[in-house]
């Protein structure tokens, strides 16, 4: 089974069952952003979680076992970034604050990165009686560059 | 006086002033990733911000003029794009958890984005025992689609 | 069903009725510009108006569910702007005015953008002894920056 | 005098005499879109507006004569479609809607094309209490594709 | 009946019935290059010259009706550029005289374009006793910019 | 003297003696399109005719020795398409009839193509009441494909 | 039957029989390289060519009407120049000789090019103790630029 | 001084002597490909053919220091690609006949490449009473893939 | 049996018996780097290596061939250069360090460059207390710039 | 001093003092690959490595502070990717081994990349009787995909 059955299985179970992302992930005891990104087939999962998923969703042994596969990950490359909602968040912010993120990268730690390996994201909904608001928190291991 | 020259002449006086991004942004009395942008050339200051950075900075009312017209934003279009630093926190990001993105937002929110405009974010630094962590904060307004 | 196969299904669907996006839009009590950016799979609709456009074309219940889907927007990316009636309108006046549009909105409102969220479109026969004349209204909400 | 010379010679009159597009464009007897583009270089102007223009802004004939000549149009080419307001309105709007346009022109008029070039737009400040809107008008003559 | 389906169902009958483009434009009333790209599925039919092609052909009535319809020009974008006969007479030619041809339109009418809607295009084969020559005549209603 | 010093040399004289490109050509004794391009940088000339350019337009040896030089062809590349004169001509002409040139060319010749080398162009005025309209002629040799 | 049907079927009744390009070659009547482009699909055959190469390989008369229709040559495009094969001897000898070739072009023969229509191309093993070596001759016509 | 100022020199002396590339080359001692492109910048010379050249054209040491130093190549990238003379030889010859090579050169060496490093091109003239032809001879070893 | 026919037949074989590439690589004889690579389509096998696999792995003959076929090598272009893992090692590390590595090659070996083709490849892990590490070791021969 | 001018100090007092990076290296204490990459602008160095490496080349402060901050990585992102030397060991090698790399990373690893921050590169010269070889060692640290 590709991770594209894989994924259509799943998307498919999930309207079935008319479960949410954030169900399924309290479900499987994770995160809703790691649990969402391994059923689209950008992360794998380990064999209890894998278990606990298909389980919910009432799948079988080779949807498990897709998903524990490593995947291709950012197999649609840039295709995605036209739509408006990846594009506001990754590309347009990218571009406007991409050197501002590295200047004070800087400042905080040094010569390095943030890992985006070591690296959690979580998605939340703050309410607002002005507009409700979309938080992102990323939170990566800063990595310093090594001089040998 | 171009958004260019404006840059450098910031650049230059808080290298010789030994000051950082924080104690400017904390003189300036805004977030660091916003003073950070602006002295970048990819945000605009009101006139009361402008006369307490280029005050803080001992810099002339020209540069004080740049930085409160409107720059044009992501300058560098992709080219920014190749240091590790940027790829990492959003290029990269966006290519692999873009989709996972859209879905959440959508499961909480409905069909609309997340403000690039009406938007916030802030950069911290996590202290861990296992190795300091980067924080990103966005925090952006949704806007949902019209129908009319 | 996909968006495409849903987008398929109406257009056979409207064929057969021989009935214009004029009249759809009447039906359905909204633009003929939102209806026909729903219909080609560009934005989802209200369950109310999703009802009444398949009850108009004689559709399903899965037309229905696929119009209320949030859609991956821009799907065709650059491809169609080869087409010299979209090239014209969008890509070159883009090219053309872009930056004149940019000078305007700064002036008239300060520094912030026109959204394309909260944003309608029409497009218009002006009829004129000279030649027909095509007229395109877009309305979007000023957006100003956040300073923060 | 190149273009790039006149351009750059018209704005710095501009910003000391401080007059707005609007105010420049009553001078001129035109529209203030008209005027703004063929001051940035992307139209030509006619001997009497080219004279009203460096006469209202205290500048030289040689300006003059650039603002009479044809222009090399859409100069900077993709490079500025990625500042926030021009993406919005053009390359993001022309990649949602591009499509719709097309099948509303072909069902309004037959098979043809708005015409990029007896064309006229307009950019207006809508005021609302829930926020101010931005609204362009463009108006094109329809152009039908001849069969020979 | 998609614009795809009637090309290859015109090419395939063009070739049972051992036509050249000549004959067909002979039967059809109308230029060759004209009759060529509407069976390519570049330019639409009017009612008649839809009848008149697929009598001649023995097609039926899908295939005059998908002739009929508003295509999507330039669908296959920049890819066919590759091919040397389309790559000299339009790619090559126009990089190295384009330039030179703008030159000579505004000295001749001022400043506006060459249309390629109100547009005809004839080849020719001129016979010369050193070798024959391929002669292209393009001819385009002059569009001058409006100033408004 | 670089091919970009001579042509600003030449556009610069030809500007104060105020003469056209039709003007230019009578003198040099060759046609309109071929003098253009070669005073831009695009074609190269004989000794002869460079030696009756500059003597028409006062221009010194260099300038004649420059235009006698083989030029670098198609040095702007693609970049000069986005004006529209020039984009309408060969590119959207290119996208919309070269499938239909190269049908024209096969039916006509056999396989083969039109030279770009063995070349000639011309582009003319027709005056008409509905409108004048611009008329190019391009004139190559037919060249065979070879099998050996 | 397709260019591609058609070169699927040789290649396969090529396996079979067990022939090289060469002995094809030499039934045909023709050049290995004419020969092997011409079933890949990249230059087509007269009527007693493509009578010969079906003899030899026992196709039938479909494959020899593909064989003689003109192909659409550089199908792939960009795409195969990955192959290290094709890199070294076309994109990198290109970009590292092009420059050069046209300094010695121009030397030799004047403002020209060579032909690659009336063009053919040899390639040969040159055995040698310190390492076999691939030999390519190239030959085409020297075609001057007309001045006209 | 750099490879590219030692190219301007060279090009001036050159030009200066009113000698070709073929009479340096007999001068240098080798072959006229090979100067050509060292002194373009694309392959640097040992110490004696440096000294050679640069006495002929009476050069000084930097001139020779610089044209020993080891060249970034194929500095233009795809640039110069657009010129007929090159765009002919290498762009298009290696798009229709780059998949014949890999055949051909599989077929009589088995898996592996032609080298573009032990490798030598020749230029000559054929004069010929239809027109006089440009040989290209292109020779590199033979480099069979390792299997480890 | 195409190279994808061969590859997705190995992959599928290589899952049921459970065996690592490592361990592949031992039967027959050559190194895993190799064995991989020849399996995904990107070498070929001798005779011997073939049927040595193919035994292991209890598949057929059509696979061996398949093996034995010299291959279309980097087939996927740059679309692979998204994925994290591949990303690293070859495109950043290419562009952080590729300038720094020509430095070295030429100042150890002089003007030439390392052979992709004599060339062998491995990958290892190295255990370490604070993070384990992955060692990659390329070799290929020095190939020196013929001069000529 | 922007890093471009610290690169070429430091690039003009080695040419005169006649170091290898081999021998700078040892002066610094630390390996070729590191300092060269880092005196080309693409590494940061300590307080004393910069020290140590201004003292041997007899530079400035001013170089030192430039070697010591954080540099823009990848500033000249593709362009140098058609230099052979270059092209060969990354591009080609990527394109052909990459999937090969990403198999054998997670077979031996598990889900995970090779960090190019804590990371080290060598490049050796082996001497060998048939032709020298080039040999590069990477050492990246094993960084497995978090799941959170």
């Amino acid at each position: 089974m590709t991770k594209d059955e894989m994924r259509a299985a799943i998307l498919e179970a999930k309207a079935e069952k008319q479960m949410t992302w954030e169900q399924i992930a309290r479900e499987v005891g994770c995160s809703p952003v790691f649990v969402t990104s391994a059923c689209l087939g950008e992360n794998s999962m380990t064999d209890e979680q894998a278990g606990k998923l298909t389980g919910t969703l009432g799948l079988g042994k080779e949807v498990a076992q897709a998903l524990m596969r490593c995947p291709v990950r950012a197999r649609q490359g840039e295709a995605l970034m036209t739509d408006p909602v990846i594009y506001r968040a990754f590309k347009e912010v990218g571009m406007v604050y991409g050197e501002t993120f590295k200047e004070l990268v800087h400042e905080k730690f040094g010569d390095g990165i943030m890992s985006a390996i070591d690296f959690t994201m979580d998605v939340e909904k703050v309410e607002d009686p002005k507009g409700d608001r979309v938080k992102i928190v990323m939170n990566g291991k800063f990595l310093p560059y090594k001089r040998w």
